[in-house]
C-alpha cells in the first residue's frame, strides 16, 4: 500500500503541519518507523521520542508544541486516528471466501446466513443458525442449537457449546471456550454429586474475546456479557456471572460464580472476584486485586482484600516504613523502663 | 418437559407442604422463576428471596420456618434435590450416536467398546483403548496407547497425550491439555537441556477436568488425580503431581511438580503450591493462597506466604490499624524526649 | 530397552562405582525405581533417599561420599546424565511418519521441506512454508504465510496464526495460541475502536512453548522471544513484548504489552509484569511477584510491587512481627501519660 501524508490527513479528519505530498508506505512505532513510514504519538509521556524518531511523518495531538522538523498530521484523537490509519496498513488477512469448505461438517439442520464462510474442518452441529458474513476458520466446533450473529470472526480452536448465543461482530479468538458447563456439585451422603448446568452463554454485540479464555454456562439461565464487552486471553468467567456494557477485563482474571459487574469497568491483569457480589459502574481494579465484598459504582480499588487503590497503595509504603519499627518500640520500651525505674525518679530528684 | 410438585417431591424423597397438584414446566434461580417453574433454597442466607420469588414452588430443608404461602417441597438435603430435578429439565444435549462419524480417523489398531461415539474429525492413534458408551465430541485427540474407560464424555479440542489413561465415567471440558510434557530442563555447558518427560497421567474415576485445564505427563512414573477429582477452568497441574480423592480445586491454580495434595481438599481461586510440597486431607485454602512448606490435614490456610486463614486474616486486620501508627511512634519518641530532657525533669521538681 | 550401568556410565561419561555388569531395563525416581531400574540424586538434599532406595543403580555427582551398597555412577553433572539416560528408555513416541495425512489440508500455494509430517485433520493455509523434518500432529491450524524452521514439533490443536515466523526446533504443546490479536482499543466519541494488531510474532531456534499458552502478535513489529527461551502451560505474553535468550517462565505468569525482558531471566509462577518495562538479564522473580517498574540486571525480586526478594521476605516477616505491636503501642502511651501526669512527678518527688 502506498499514499502520503496529505491522504491520511484527509482519512483521520487531522490537518498536514509540513510536507503533505511525502508519501507513506507503512506504519510503526516512533522507535521502529523509518523515513517511508508514518508512526504517532498517542502518550504525551514519549513526546521525546518524537524529535528521535526516523519517521516519515507523525501523528499528533492538535495542542502539541513540540519543536520538530518532521511532518506532523495534527488531530483531535491521535489514537483514534491510529485505529484507522493501520487498517490502511493492515496485512491481506486469511482469505475466507464464502461458502463451505469441502471438509467442514455442517448438519442439514443448521441455517447459514449469505456470505457466511466455514472453515476446513469445522464442525456445526444440529438446528444452529449463524448470521450474514460470519466467518468460521478452521477447526471450530459449533454445538447443537447455538446462534450466532451476522459479520462475526471465530478463529481456529474455538468451542461454542449447544444453545449459546451470540450477538452481531462478535469475535472469539483461538482456543477459546464458550459455554462449558458451570462448576456446580453438591454433597449427598459424602458424594459429591454434579449439579446440572442447563443454562448457555449469552455475548451480545461488539463483544470480543481473547485466546483460551473459559466462559461457563449458567446453571440455570444465562452467564450473560453485555454489548462491547472486552476480554483478554485466558480470562475465566464463572457460571451465572453478567458483565455490563463496555467492560474490559485483562489476562489471568476470575469472576465467581454469580458475580455481576456494571458497565465500563476495567479490571488489570490476575484479579480475582468472589462469586454473589455486585460491583457498579466504571469500577477499576489494580492488578492482582482479590475482592470479597460489593463495590460502589465510580470506585477504583486495589490489593487483597480490596480497598480504595489510594488507601491500599498509602497502606502498603506505610507498612514499608513502619517494617523497620520494631527495634524503635524495643527501644522506647527500654527508655520508657528507665524512665519508670526509682533510680530515674531519683535521679530527675 | 411437565411434571407436577407432588411428582418431583417424590423424585427426591420430600414432603408437599402446599398445593401438590401444581404443574410445573422448569426450573429456575428464586429471582427468576416464574409460576409454572421451582426454585429452591440452598443457603438459608438468602431466605429472604423464598418470600419475593414468584416459583410456582421451592425445594427447601424440611426445617425451614418462613411463613410463605408459595408450595414448598421440604426434605433433607435441598442441594441433592436441585441436582436431581435440574436433570429432569435439561435440555436435550448433543446427539451423540453410537459409532464413528465418517470424518473421524481411527487407528486399526485402536479398540473401541461398545456404544462409543467418536465425534466428526476426532483423531484416535494406534493402539488406543476406549470403553464401552463412551463420548468423544468433535475436533478430539487422542494420543498413542491412552486408555480410556467407559461412560467418559471428551469434549471438543481436547488432547489426550500418549498412554495417559482415564478411568470410568472421566468428563474433560472443551480446550484441555492431559499429558503434556512436564516443564522440565537441565544445564549442561551453558546450554538448557529438556529432560524427557516419559511418564504420563492417570485421572482415576469420576474425575472431572474443566475447559481449557493442562495437567502435564510424569518425567517419570505417573501425575495422578485420584478418583472424584473435580479441576475447574484453567488450571495447571505439573508433572508427578498427586491429587488425592475428592479433592475440588478452583480456576487459575498452580500446583507445582512433585507435590502431593491429600483428599477432600478444597482451593479457592489463583493458589499456587510450591513443588515437592506435602499437603494433607481435608485442607482448606483461601483465594490466592501462596503454599511454600507442607501443611498438615485439617489445615484452613490463606496468605503468601500461607498460613492459618484465621491468622492470616487478623494479620491483615492489624496492620491495616498498625498502617497509622508512624505517626503515634513519631510523637511517643517526642514525648519521650520531653520527659528525658534534664528541663523536663526539672519541671517535675 | 535393556541396557547395563556401564554402558550408561560410558554415554554419560560417568564412572561406575560397584558392579558395572547389572542390567538396566528402565529409570525412575529414587522412591520409586526397582532393582531393574536406574535412578539418580540431582538435589544432594535428598542424599538420604540414595540410602533407602531398591534401584539397582544411582548417579550421583562425582563428589558424592554417602556410603551406600548401592552400585553407583560418578559424573560432574548428573542433571544433564539423568536428561541422556531418560532419552535411552524414552517409550517410543507417536508415529508421525513423514508425508501428508489424506485428511489434512494443505493449500497448494504451501511449502513443505523434505521429511515434514502433516497429520490428520491438520490445516496449513496460503503461502506457509514449513523447513525439513518438522512434525505437524493432527487438528493443527497453521496460519497464511507462517513460516516454520526445520525440525519443529507442534502438537494437537494449536493454532498459528498468519505471518508469524518459528525457527528451527521449536517445540508447541497442545492447545496454544501463537499470534492471536493483541488487547488493544482506543476510545472514540465514547465507543471503544479496535486498534488493528498488524504486526507477528517471532519465536527463534530452540524456543519451547507450554500447553494452552497465548501469545500476542505485535501491533506493528514483532512480538520476538529468543533463542532458547522456554515457556510453561497457561502463560499470556502480550503485543510486542520481547524475551530475551535463555528466559524462563513458569506457568500463569502475564507480560503486558511492550516490555522487555533480558536474558535468562526466570519467573517463578503467577508473576506478572507491568507493560513498557524494562526487565535487564539474569533477573529471578519469586512466585506471584507484581513488577510495577523497570528492573536492573542480576536482581533478584519478589512481592507486589516487586523490590528485593530478600528485602521482601524481611518485610514480610517483619510486618508478622509487628502485628501484634497494636497493643504495645497502646501500653506504651498510657505508660506514658502516667508518667507525663502531674502525680506522676510528684511521685518522684
Amino acid at each position: 500500500v502506498a499514499t502520503s501524508v496529505a491522504e491520511l490527513a484527509k482519512l483521520v479528519g487531522g490537518r498536514v503541519d509540513g510536507d503533505g505530498t511525502r508519501p507513506v508506505h507503512g506504519i510503526s512505532s516512533l522507535a521502529e518507523a523509518g523515513p517511508d513510514q508514518i508512526s504517532f504519538l498517542a502518550n504525551p509521556r514519549y513526546a521525546q521520542q518524537v524529535l528521535d524518531t526516523r519517521a516519515g511523518a507523525v501523528v499528533v495531538d492538535e495542542r502539541f508544541d513540540g519543536d520538530v522538523a518532521t511532518t506532523l498530521i495534527r488531530c483531535s484523537n491521535p489514537d483514534a486516528a491510529l485505529a484507522r490509519i493501520a487498517e490502511v496498513f493492515a496485512p491481506e488477512g486469511p482469505v475466507a471466501a464464502p461458502g463451505v469448505h469441502p471438509t467442514a461438517v455442517v448438519s442439514p439442520t443448521a441455517r447459514l446466513g449469505e456470505g457466511v464462510s466455514v472453515g476446513a474442518m469445522t464442525f456445526i452441529d444440529d438446528e444452529v443458525e449463524i448470521g450474514p458474513g460470519t466467518i468460521l476458520r478452521p477447526n471450530v466446533t459449533i454445538g447443537r442449537g447455538a446462534t450466532l450473529g451476522g459479520q462475526c470472526l471465530i478463529y481456529p480452536q474455538v468451542t461454542i457449546r449447544e444453545r449459546c448465543r451470540l450477538g452481531d461482530r462478535v469475535i472469539v479468538h483461538a482456543g477459546s471456550v464458550v459455554g462449558s458447563d458451570g462448576f456446580g456439585y453438591v454433597m449427598d451422603e459424602g458424594r459429591r454429586i454434579k449439579v446440572p448446568q442447563i443454562g448457555c452463554v449469552v455475548l451480545e454485540d461488539d463483544v470480543e474475546i481473547g485466546a483460551n479464555v473459559t466462559i461457563d454456562r449458567a446453571r440455570f439461565g444465562e452467564t450473560r456479557l453485555e454489548r462491547g464487552v472486552k476480554i483478554d486471553n485466558l480470562v475465566q468467567i464463572a457460571h451465572n456471572v453478567r458483565i455490563g456494557e463496555g467492560t474490559v477485563i485483562v489476562s489471568l482474571c476470575a469472576i465467581a460464580g454469580s458475580t455481576t459487574l456494571g458497565k465500563n469497568c476495567v479490571l488489570a491483569g490476575q484479579v480475582a472476584i468472589d462469586g454473589h457480589l455486585t460491583i457498579g459502574d466504571n469500577v477499576i481494579m489494580a492488578a492482582k486485586s482479590g475482592v470479597t465484598k460489593d463495590v460502589p459504582s465510580g470506585s477504583v480499588i486495589g490489593g487483597f482484600p480490596a480497598q480504595g487503590h489510594k488507601a491500599d497503595l498509602r497502606l502498603k509504603a506505610e507498612l514499608r516504613r513502619l517494617a523497620g519499627s520494631g527495634g524503635r518500640l524495643g527501644a522506647i520500651e527500654r527508655r520508657l523502663a528507665a524512665l519508670e525505674s526509682p533510680a530515674a525518679q531519683n535521679e530527675g530528684d
